[in-house]
């Protein structure tokens, strides 16, 4: 099992964090991002989406989409169990994976690729060239605040962002919340709850993967 | 258990072929999208995120986004095995049910509610207001023409998007086709296996759902 890793990119680190918290070692082989590895052809074959991460199995297919992979590992290593542990457990973390991702996450990617120079033409990961968007990098920091709101709402009565166990879906949202850091979107104020979350996440041993 | 649903809208539409395709019978409460009832305090009280379609368990836990409705009614009704029957394959049509989601799925919303006039204020679903960017509608149709060919490739060799197996990859992805068409978004050409899996799946029962 080859694990394809970018050590400055955030989607493989949320597999390297859900490694990390089941004690799992990955064999990594590193993508260059930086030098446009992920557009060679040896890469292309592997995933044709050029996006890290990608998981290839010893038979040769090739997982990729970080939930997919995590989920892959969870069922070869099932403790602790990350993607909750009863059925309405189980639907609580897909459901809060999944807002994490598309409510925080990919809305924060689209600030950053619509607004930074480096990626002009780049606007969107893959083989696709894409111009930016200003508006959409503008539209996409306050849907990233509105989110903060929606989570600090949710942590006032819960320990956890899916509910009283540790998940993939607080991996999720860490993830989202050190793009949006390193995006220098301010916090909305008075989030206390999601301050509290979000020391507890960071001082966990795995936010060092 | 109660699922609030709207006729007219494709995302509740996933989860009514999912029944289907496991001869489920929903307990199904209608929400009037066109009058704004997900607005209402009464429905804001159910889901914040102002969406259908959302599941309410007996307990009172409300369960939303798609994928994790779905989960949920797999957990309590195993029969067929609709996210893969193997943990290789369950990965796989994860994968490709986040691929069928957010590559296509979402840029076709993006592409229907930044450029119709009905949408004006309200290009995203969701309680906060957006102005429309007709440029993320162009981005949108070309990233979902893009997909539909990507799923051609894959359709080549496989009866299903996911493998050999029907899954809730291709429900999300007869879905994505149908907001596609109603948006008039025109397939590139010679798209055979593309044209050949819309066939079969548009012509299964749980296709009228």
């Amino acid at each position: 099992m080859k694990f394809y890793d970018c050590e400055t990119a955030p989607s493989p680190r949320r597999v390297r964090i859900f490694a990390a918290e089941k004690n799992i070692r990955l064999q990594k082989v590193a993508v260059n991002l930086a030098d446009g590895e992920q557009f060679s052809d040896r890469f292309r074959s592997i995933n044709p989406d050029c996006t890290v991460p990608a998981l290839q199995l010893d038979d040769g297919t090739v997982i990729t989409e970080v939930t997919a992979i995590c989920q892959y590992l969870d069922e070869l290593y099932p403790e602790p169990p990350l993607f909750g542990s009863s059925p309405a457990n189980r639907a609580r973390v897909t459901m809060w994976n999944i807002k994490a991702e598309q409510q925080g996450l990919l809305p924060a990617f689209d600030a950053f690729r619509n607004r930074s120079r480096g990626f002009a033409g780049r606007a969107l990961t893959g083989p696709d060239s894409f111009d930016q968007i200003p508006e959409l990098a503008e539209r996409s920091v306050v849907r990233a605040r509105a989110f903060m709101e929606r989570m600090n709402g949710e942590l006032a009565n819960h320990e956890f962002l899916a509910g009283d166990e540790f998940s993939i879906a607080d991996i999720t949202a860490l993830t989202f919340m050190a793009v949006a850091i390193r995006l220098k979107i301010e916090l909305p104020a008075d989030l206390d709850h999601l301050e509290r979350w979000h020391s507890e996440m960071s001082s966990r041993e795995s936010a060092a993967a």
